[in-house]
């Protein structure tokens, strides 16, 4: 049985003030928490003249080169008010150009950290700053697993993966395209999607994005949740807005980004970098192109409703440069991350950044090499709101079912690293030593039994047995451990309790939105 | 077939001033190096004011409880000729206590940096300041491989590692004892491992330290190979030495280390710290003693003989508390890992960090997830000689053949990750950008063309295709392509040149030493 389920979660939030390990490993209640308080320095890569060369890129590509907005005039009626330049390009596009530093003015306004509610008060998250909230992956098409292999999603494993989540102690928010469910029509199934996560989980979530009117719907359906009043006055649900790079921003995002800033709710600004297609393969250069895209996307956000919540973005990637495949988790990207992380604190705004990337189409060796390597880099750069925490394989085509379970023990072992290193009197444990001097063990010193409870992270997943023993129970792998543990969690989950009304009357409006038009496929 | 092989080593090092991919994967000729040298910052993980608490504490427990050195009358009399304080424990043990201050007045003889010849001189290494040097695991009892499960490793398992390791562009150092070979007679192996080393390896190798004659081999057989002369004036070989945790120095090591250091060969000081057994559980108090204890150790190499190379460790694990089971690649280590960074610099000495470390006895996800926390650290951290860099599994109990292969594809991953990110009019890409404008795409780009031959780590393991493609080649998962991959580099193996005389004499050296003793299995 998982020792990571809903009710094992609540039990020890209770427990909190004094926790207690039993046998059962993969507890470590000292590390659960609604949200992370970064305890460590961030990683900063990048020298003040370097990050100056690439903030000064952003602004000239900005002024320069300008972004290019499709079939929203109203957002760019938005960009002229406020200073910018704008060109017409044909009769539904525009060139907008920006003055150096005008957009970094019009940022002044967003909140460097933000709370999003979830409809359990406890889960409550805090975004920006030191605080760090993991999410699990986002949009994949396919979903896979060891019985089934490769499939499209459907509405059950959208569920199913709700669940995990929220199953899971070291995840913060359920997200939101946690995988597409395409048994559902294009035009209904955000109705499907926001459900699952107000159903099946007490955190909070991502909304709708692919259509203003499914964007409406997202933050309609929170209205029921939390009431009307409590929605003006609070975020509780943020949407996920790519640019279409190399600098663009298309009607449907624009118009997206007003709903959910109109609404005071939060938005996300993410360039999804592939260099050498999208953007310049040099990474001080993508990370410049991510910085002007992110920048002038969030900027729109502050232009409809100064304060809401706001974060940049950076999904920065690499290609093989033999075959065109977009590569994930690989190095160059990692580093430029890092930059990511220290541009935005400079500008005081919240980032997204990176997650758990890999290209495998198995939860193997490589997969977790390549999610280990771009994780890193979104924990150490100081990500605040980390998307793609779990389950990313295949090139974010596919949900792994198996690397969700693998990933989120990661993202518990990551808890414990956000801690860092206490340095006083009691950690530096003189006294171990001296209590018995040269030779002698330190299991019964009482500096071992003061500290045995909590100090080391504790993986419910990894194996640490002898050899031996390990052999005895089967000799299993973590892929079969992990396809294992998904299906007990599953079957022990109890979804979190939801109030009947507000169930019944959610389950109406989408019952009504649903009637009101046709399926569309498209 | 493999690209790693040496033959390709060799003709790209010929072409190394003008680098070109051909349409096979995996190489990376920018990136080839025979050691790298660090071109990121450190991760800096504690401040100034904590750093000089662990110092003190370190001070302090060399000046308070001291550290016993046992059956070796010699090294007791070198450290109180230099001003210790010595009292006899038994006939044959002696409490040494320092001054505090006085070891690090000791080390201020040790070079900040150095080299290790190799016997190919391209294959020289550096090691210390912001040079690191990358070499495989080392000493584990077992192997294990897909095939034929964990077993005792043999001389035939040794080689095969040995050829492993220098078939990879990506380590540099040919490592010690790679796998103990335990169809040798315990008193004899070492000539066998030392030759091994010799003879399908060009690069720079670890010596014996199991007794003082065997180190004395292993310098002897250096002899033969270098020539006298060549070894009194330059460090051919290393050998790496454990102190006994918590704050023991037997006879052994203390001997070879002397062995070591009087023929101005490299020492590496190692104190392996299973948190809550020989250490205190807290990280603090764990990296205070780590210092102590190998700064201790190598002052002795230092008194010997002042100048001598002498390497600082640390080997840092945690522990399940539940079941006392040692644990690696947790993130607490991993943190130490990068304090014991800042405190080598500190003392302007080279550091010997963490590795490739994990329990899991599968070359799977779990195995890498583990390496990669474990390894980001010893990069991270600006180690200079990172063994376990290859094949650690098992709790270090054994050498996994097909993990050998995907740590190494990362060793290379992180060649890239330790350049960095260089920022430029040329990288900042801005003409990437303005030649087409907002919705082109840059593959044609000039700048794309510039950099395409070596914008980003190109794997040659991990499996970047489209799914179908993968589908169709057979759906093979990282460790069973690992598994191929290792058997086609031995096929393909040739030992680089050994000048026939020279193999002679190495080979009459050993006929000579083994007719000499009866063989000893302890």
């Amino acid at each position: 049985m998982t020792t990571d389920t809903p009710t094992r979660s609540r039990r020890s939030r209770r427990s909190s003030s004094r926790p207690e390990r039993s046998a059962q490993p993969g507890q470590n209640l000292h590390l659960r928490t609604p949200f992370i308080t970064r305890g460590i320095p961030t990683y900063d890569l990048l020298d003040e003249g370097s990050l100056e060369r690439i903030e000064a890129t952003a602004d000239r590509i900005l002024a320069e080169i300008g972004i290019e907005v499709r079939d929203d005039a109203e957002a760019v009626r938005l960009y002229r008010e406020a200073g910018a330049k704008v060109t017409e390009v044909t009769a539904d596009s525009w060139n907008v150009k920006f003055e150096p530093g005008m957009v970094r003015e019009i940022l002044q306004t967003a909140p460097a950290r933000f709370t999003q509610c979830a409809r359990n008060p406890v889960n409550n998250v805090e975004i920006g700053t030191d605080a760090m909230v993991f999410a699990p992956a986002y949009g994949s098409p396919f979903v896979m697993d060891l019985d089934k292999g490769r499939r499209y999603g459907t509405i059950e494993d959208f569920e199913n993966l709700v669940k995990l989540a929220q199953s899971s102690p070291w995840l913060h928010h359920s997200g939101g395209t946690i995988c597409e469910p395409t048994d559902i029509a294009v035009n209904k199934r955000h109705l499907d999607m926001v459900y699952a996560h107000i159903k099946y989980s007490d955190r909070a979530f991502l909304g709708s994005i692919t259509a203003p009117e499914r964007a409406a719907d997202s933050i309609e359906m929170c209205r029921i949740l939390f009431g009307e009043d409590f929605v003006d006055n609070n975020c509780v649900i943020m949407g996920n807005f790519n640019t279409t790079s190399p600098l663009i921003l298309d009607g449907v995002t624009t118009a997206g980004i007003r709903t959910y800033a109109e609404a005071g709710q939060g938005s996300i600004h993410l360039p999804f970098l592939l260099g050498g297609a999208v953007s310049p393969l040099t990474m001080a250069g993508a990370v410049a192109q991510c910085l002007a895209e992110s920048m002038s996307s969030a900027a729109l956000a502050q232009l409809v409703r100064p304060g809401a919540p706001t974060i940049l973005a950076g999904f920065l990637s690499s290609m093989s440069l033999r075959t065109g495949s977009p590569t994930f988790g690989t190095p160059e990207p990692a580093l430029g991350s890092l930059v990511m992380g220290q541009l935005a604190r400079r500008l005081e705004m919240p980032l997204r950044c990176a997650g758990n990337f890999s290209t495998s189409k198995r939860p193997d060796g490589q997969a977790m090499q390549q999610a280990m390597m771009s994780m890193m880099s979104a924990v150490q750069g100081g990500a605040n709101y980390i998307l793609h925490a779990a389950g990313f394989a295949d090139g974010l085509l596919s949900m792994s079912y198996e690397k969700f379970i693998m990933d989120t023990d990661m993202c518990g072992a990551l808890h414990a690293y956000l801690k860092g290193i206490e340095v006083n009197e009691d950690t530096l444990g003189f006294e171990a030593l001296a209590q018995n001097g040269p030779g002698e063990h330190m299991f019964g010193t009482d500096h071992t039994l003061r500290h045995y409870q909590t100090a080391y992270w504790d993986s419910g997943f990894n194996d640490d047995l002898p050899f031996e023993t390990w052999e005895e129970q089967g000799s299993i792998d973590a892929a079969t451990r992990a396809n294992q543990r998904w299906k007990d969690t599953l079957a022990a989950f109890e979804a979190p309790a939801l109030d009947k009304g507000t169930d019944e009357a959610l389950k109406d409006y989408i019952a009504r939105k649903k009637a009101s038009a046709a399926d569309a496929w498209y």
